[in-house]
């Protein structure tokens, strides 16, 4: 690049050639060979006017949907929404980015993983981290204390997340919350059974769920004499479990937590056991288990949250497992987590959006959703410091998401992305006008039609073009059927043809997609 | 505040009691004792610990939609997306932010309203301001040249928003864009044709669809004797008669503009001019007009565009109106905007939002849709500048949620917020397990029910539950139906009460409810 501001005169100046041209309506020949020097001298500087050339991506972490990925999206998203409705939920939505200060000290060390915005003048603002935080906000200041509701929604993390695996800096959570005050563990008990209907109807393959309670946490660690300033390094090391082995966890808490080796044993017996309403019974006659009052109270919210699970025919998929520790700090009393138990091709992916949560936090690599009973968040909003007791569950929908993409993928089904029922097409010339005509008819009368936005389209574009996009059903217009005043209804995959007259085209178009 | 840094040490030492007591498990009147001091202390210094008490608010022109909103926005959703998906429409979606070069030089002077994301290292990040910029990056990113696309997502713009005319920093944007090469005004009424139908299933009230063409109005401008540097400005002068007489644009033009008294003067007697078809063909014999190949070309294709808008039976609500002009920059032939006419109570709300533009771009006050053709945009994101001709609409949705808001308001029908068929209850105490055995039994049928979180609650707060949300039906187990193998069941309205069997239950309840 010899002489840049040189060329960059030429550009100038040639530009100005090319603009007096079109001024004067030059003629168009006269023009594009203008332009053609001036094209020459720009490639010559390496692009736009010497201009930075525009990087074309998206920002890092985060990915466009296309219209396939969309199409699989929408289809997840109405399964839960279904269920969410079906359980008398109503939605909210809350602004994409909040007061700095409102995130501020909600999520611990994480919290440097919060996107800020720049301070344009006004106030300090972030974008949202979850869902949770702002519900809670939400709840305070409208001094809201019963509601079930659902937010599905973006949030934002400035991780570095491991794209190829289905992590993004921006990605979904798709929370269901119940917050009041109501006796125990009942709609912690709905929870578990969203979780049960959503897993079972998306077809993910068989689940489990894990449930715990951090209170039978805090007392298994104090009846094992885990001092009471270790309770949280602890929890999150037990949390590690799902990863890796009783040995590596033991030495982590030994070693690097200074646990004696004589509690470290004690916890390890403890964490090994998974049952059911009888391990919750038998943990209430276990002579350490039962000197805490605190354990004793999980235990027996267990047992009757077990007995609602047996009324909502779910325990075949419930385990108590007093391994599950789960990260977040906010949880007081009942945790879950739902993992895939099928082995095979089952696709590595967001561990992160797993949960809506982030792998230090403990999300097993199975995890598809997780949640549990957080009774002091909403308080933390309140001036007066009223509590507003929450239950709630995150499905991990990114993980969903991949799941049902890479099954799509798999699968020699093509994923629709429109839901055009029928092409109006004609195999003559010169009938535009006809088609459009006749397009227009049937979106009067409520049908999914397409056109080609083409004067005289070859019937064979027309046809692939269903075939492309899965058009069922193919309206053919030629001179003769005008005149017959009928349509020819031609069935896309079986080549059959028939003709339907006019005035029945629309019924006859609903009763042959009516399964679609 | 005698002395903050003393009553913090207090307020520390106190902490430090308190905590070690709860360590200890000391008693509950102990520990509660050593709180209150601790509360009284906090209370010295006005606040937690002395910290900065939350703000309880969202963002600056921000807002919470909360379910009566959010069952109003679903609706709106249903119909557009409905509209859009019978026109053969997929939909895609692009993350919230780009990087920052992305977006520069695309909205002029205001480019000031972006919202920049704080340099945390890495990109230089900026929050999307509309969604036709990311479209068209989207395009030229995956080499796409055809596509019929819908987009329904939030925006963001740094403004000073009438939040009371419901105006807001964050607003949703809903797109319908046609990307390719075709025929020339068939894509174009395509989008006229989907205005018109939305509008219309949104019972807005009457409604007018102004259309006019960017090479109308630039060849106007040229045989009236504007200079051609003055054409952009002039344009936005041309842009404010929807909200000013023609004496106030014309001092505007001739004043602050500097343009000719006379020019002024045969601008003003062509954008006085509305009609149909007529008009152009009348403008194209127009001794003047028909000297611009440009206004030619428009009023060709103007006549073509009413052609094809008969055959779409559209054309009682457009008007071929030469005072339209449209505020942005990348219009390049056919431009339209869609103003309620109803006098009367309709609500001054959302000129921003009314067409997803700002009220500068020139927005009528009535607004609620507006677009046009853009054959330029995707060639500026494209490395060799290759064109992708585009058309598109923006729903003004933003004001049909104002609209509709104070429609509901106005109404005396409720606004339901879940879809709650029946509510499982009972007049009975110890029915819990029952209640909750047979609202499984409903949600596995696919049916949408609720109970109460309660063991024992009152049939009346039952029924007020039903009466407050709107649950059409309820269940009513006893002693003596479940001896039967029966429910009552009630229709809350009419308090009718009928005996169903349990096994047919679900089915009656379908039934009841099919035209909720």
């Amino acid at each position: 690049m010899a002489d840049k501001a040189q060329i960059q005169d030429a550009i100038k100046t040639q530009g100005e050639v090319v603009r007096k041209l079109k001024t004067e309506k030059a003629s168009k020949e006269h023009i594009d060979e203008e332009v053609a020097k001036l094209l020459k001298l720009k490639a010559q500087i390496g692009g736009d006017e010497g201009k930075h050339q525009f990087t074309l991506k998206t920002a890092k972490g985060t990915r466009d949907y296309n219209p396939k990925q969309m199409a699989i999206r929408e289809r997840v998203f109405n399964t839960i929404i279904r269920c969410f409705k079906r359980h008398g939920a109503e939605t909210i939505d809350t602004p994409v980015f909040e007061l700095k200060e409102t995130l501020t000290g909600k999520y611990g060390e994480d919290s440097k993983l919060i996107y800020d915005l720049k301070d344009q003048g006004g106030e300090l603002l972030s974008l949202r981290y979850d869902l949770t935080v702002p519900f809670a906000r939400y709840l305070a200041m409208n001094k809201i204390t019963n509601i079930k509701r659902y937010h599905i929604a973006k949030v934002y993390r400035r991780d570095n997340p491991a794209m190829t695996r289905g992590r993004y800096r921006e990605f979904y959570q798709c929370d269901f919350d119940i917050a009041g005050q109501y006796d125990p563990m009942i709609p912690d008990a709905e929870c578990l059974k969203i979780v049960h209907e959503i897993l079972s109807e998306l077809e993910l393959g068989d689940f489990c769920i894990k449930v715990n309670d951090r209170r039978i946490l805090d007392g298994m660690f104090a009846v094992c004499g885990v001092p009471d300033d270790k309770f949280r390094t602890i929890c999150s090391t037990v949390d590690k479990l799902d990863k890796m082995s009783w040995e590596v966890v033991k030495s982590e808490m030994v070693n690097e937590k200074g646990l004696s080796e004589e509690a470290a044993d004690q916890i390890g017996q403890y964490v090994s056991m998974q049952g059911g309403m009888d391990l919750a019974e038998r943990l209430l006659q276990d002579a350490k288990m039962s000197q805490s009052k605190q354990a004793c109270a999980g235990l027996t919210d267990m047992k009757q949250l077990f007995s609602y699970l047996q009324l909502f025919q779910v325990t075949d998929k419930v385990v108590f497992d007093l391994s599950l520790a789960r990260g977040l700090d906010y949880y007081t009393g009942v945790i879950y987590e739902a993992i895939l138990t099928q082995t095979g091709p089952v696709p590595v992916a967001a561990t992160q959006n797993g949960a809506g949560e982030k792998a230090e936090e403990g999300v097993s690599v199975g995890s598809v959703a997780g949640g549990g009973r957080y009774d002091g968040l909403v308080g933390m909003f309140d001036p007066k410091g009223r509590k507003v007791p929450c239950v709630g569950v995150s499905i991990g929908i990114e993980r969903v998401f991949s799941i049902m993409e890479q099954k799509a993928e798999a699968s020699a089904q093509k994923v629709r992305t429109t839901e055009t029922q029928v092409m109006v097409a004609s195999a003559q010339r010169n009938l535009l006008n006809e088609r459009l005509r006749l397009t227009a008819e049937l979106w009067n009368a409520g049908i999914k039609a397409e056109v080609m936005y083409k004067k005289n389209p070859k019937l064979l574009s027309q046809l692939q073009h269903c075939e492309d996009s899965g058009i069922p059903l193919v309206a053919i217009l030629g001179e003769q059927e005008l005149k017959d005043g009928v349509v020819k209804l031609r069935t896309v995959h079986s080549r059959e043809e028939v003709d339907v007259s006019r005035a029945e085209l629309a019924e006859e178009i609903k009763k042959r997609t009516s399964d679609v």
